[in-house]
């Protein structure tokens, strides 16, 4: 096991009815932006709730953050925090909006030339400006931890950023909110999620065998409900552990002391770029071939997950590790999620050479576990996900 | 799933060689309390290694903390703190240095009339001084928890304190530790953290099945590592897996959303304040009658732990139990732990009827996770562990 630092403050308020709790989260005297997306939450009742939750402080709204958040439509929401003299934040809806809020959070308390200082020099917020979460969209995990991902139009960009600054101070998890997600979403959710938990456990063994069985509780739990979450979203039990999961799959914990990965997500995101393809559905396109390109390094991992997740107990570690690959595409068209690029678009040839030169242009730094993937290695993965 | 709220704010700061990091967490202008115990870490280096990490702050001293903290000798280091005007507690220890610790970083900002009313009447600290961790003896969870107790010998009390103020700022877990620590002490962290997973997970399922499935995996690594921690405790690996899993296994999360059961630990308590049996040992004497004489109650998640934890996989629901039952008392006996009363004392007979008269006579809540065991209840599970 690696050596390690783990500390993660965010209180999380889960279960239902539980909106009505940030009342006594945010201080009497504060005056609130309330920001969220495309005006879901006015239609599923999430909205009035918080209103009636926040009746009792200033309230100032902020609403059209799309997925993706957008950098210049955050400057138009950094404006009004300045301008109304703004003191919390809080963020109402999915990873996107919340990703939204932890920059600005970062973005109003930075006193360099630009804002977008903090994402290209990768600049660690050490203390944001507070803010709370309410999750409507289970899956990217960002309502317990301290990174965000923003895009600029304007330069093609889509960069990371984070630091200890960025925790939301506290993350209302109803699961009833799930009950008004499209299928198509929540299908993303388990996609995403599921793959989440593979970056931080698909790697090679260090011997972190607490980490390797919480992250196949995760996997173990998203299969057990993904049907039911599908099939019933008013099924509150399934809707719960896959919001819990969701949350736990990316709050910092099963990744300590252990190897990440984190190319799927690395090749997935030029999916997007080029294709518009959903966030959730790259993964599903890139980890299988990933997994199969990388064969070798992952074998023991891939059995292991084959043996333990999907209680595949017979054959050799190859016929295993194979197995693993197998289930999890298996999986992904369960969801109703294809997996090769040739099922998203027809313009498919040429993409693999188009991403390595990306990678190279961009000054490579090396992809997968051990950094070691070479633009070269990337073009194959894309290549076999054809 | 029950409704819940979680929050864990330590930092923990885990892995070899760590001791030195301190240094950079704990204020430049600090006057720190340095807390230990019987003085083990003056022979195994701890305690030149945390000195040489306090170099630049200035440092009182104040050692000899027993097992089962005591009031009396905690007043004394009270007084060290007010008259030496300390402002930070640092605990090197296992968890009656930690406990201590906590007891006096509530106590120190306590303004009551005696700080005992703390325990008696069950004041939750909601900010106490600040204080971090060294664990030299891995088992409690204290070092990631914001619960204690507290031991008054002059009252015969045993009294637990707790509240959000009392979380360590941070907790440094170098698995080394182990190397020095004698087997006896070792069987019992095992043991000790194997029993705070089943008080959290052995009552009756409530649809928690992330929740189940971490406790699940936190049982089968200690299983694993067991043999090899006391077999030759400078195996890293295991040591590792070891500590973590002991932490892990009362740092709140598991017990999120699902009941909790607490009568072992309660029963249990009075082993200990009887025949002065070791906490660890006691747990271990009453869980498997607990769960007999509870059998129909528990029994769908004994049949559970036994098909998981330890791969039975046939036979009926009640066989299956009954197996989880026999597999624990073997786990137990493989650690060195005898579990039956009459192994540890020739005059275990009475020893039931004494029990539930103290609970009788203290003023009887219920024991258990429907806090539904009453004193002739408790009467017959101790009988059952003769």
């Amino acid at each position: 096991m690696n050596n390690f630092q783990f500390k993660n403050p965010t209180k999380i308020i889960f279960g239902k009815d539980t909106i009505k709790e940030i009342t006594t989260e945010i201080p009497k005297d504060a005056k609130v932006l309330l920001l969220f997306g495309g005006g879901s939450i006015k239609k599923n009742g999430v909205y009035n709730q918080v209103k009636e939750a926040l009746k009792t402080v200033e309230v100032v709204e902020f609403g059209g953050i799309p997925a993706n958040p957008e950098y210049s439509l955050l400057l138009d929401a950094l404006k009004v925090i300045k301008d109304e003299k703004i003191t919390y934040l809080l963020a109402v809806g999915g990873g996107s909006v919340i990703d939204g809020t932890k920059f600005l959070s970062a973005a109003v308390l930075y006193d360099g030339e630009t804002p977008w200082d903090i994402l290209t020099n990768n600049i660690r917020t050490e203390k944001g400006m507070p803010f709370g979460t309410v999750l409507t969209m289970p899956a990217t995990g960002s309502e317990m931890n301290s990174g965000a991902v923003i895009t600029r139009r304007e330069t093609k960009e889509k960069l990371a950023m984070g630091g200890p600054g960025l925790f939301p101070e506290f993350s209302v998890l109803d699961p009833q909110v799930i009950t008004s997600i499209p299928q198509r979403q929540l299908a993303n959710g388990l996609a995403d999620s599921f793959t989440h938990v593979l970056e931080q456990y698909m790697t090679y063994p260090v011997g972190g065998l607490l980490q390797d069985r919480f992250a196949e509780s995760i996997l173990q739990t998203i299969i057990e409900v993904a049907p039911k979450v599908l099939k019933d979203p008013t099924d509150y039990k399934a809707a719960a552990n896959y919001m819990w999961s969701c949350t736990m799959a990316l709050n910092g914990l099963i990744q300590q002391g252990v190897p990440g990965d984190w190319a799927v997500h690395g090749i997935g995101h030029e999916l997007t770029a080029l294709f518009g393809i959903d966030h959730a559905r790259t993964l599903a396109i890139i980890a299988p071939s990933h997994y199969a390109f990388n064969f070798e390094a992952k074998k023991e991992k891939l059995a292991q997950y084959a043996e333990r997740v999907w209680n595949v107990t017979t054959g050799s570690t190859d016929k295993k590790a194979q197995a693993g690959i197998d289930k999890t595409v298996t999986f992904f068209h369960e969801l109703g999620i294809d997996t090769k690029l040739s099922e998203y678009t027809k313009d498919y040839e040429g993409t693999a050479e188009i991403i390595a030169k990306r990678f190279t242009e961009r000054g490579w730094l090396g992809l997968g576990e051990h950094q070691s993937l070479s633009p070269k290695n990337v073009e194959e993965i894309v290549k076999m996900a054809y």
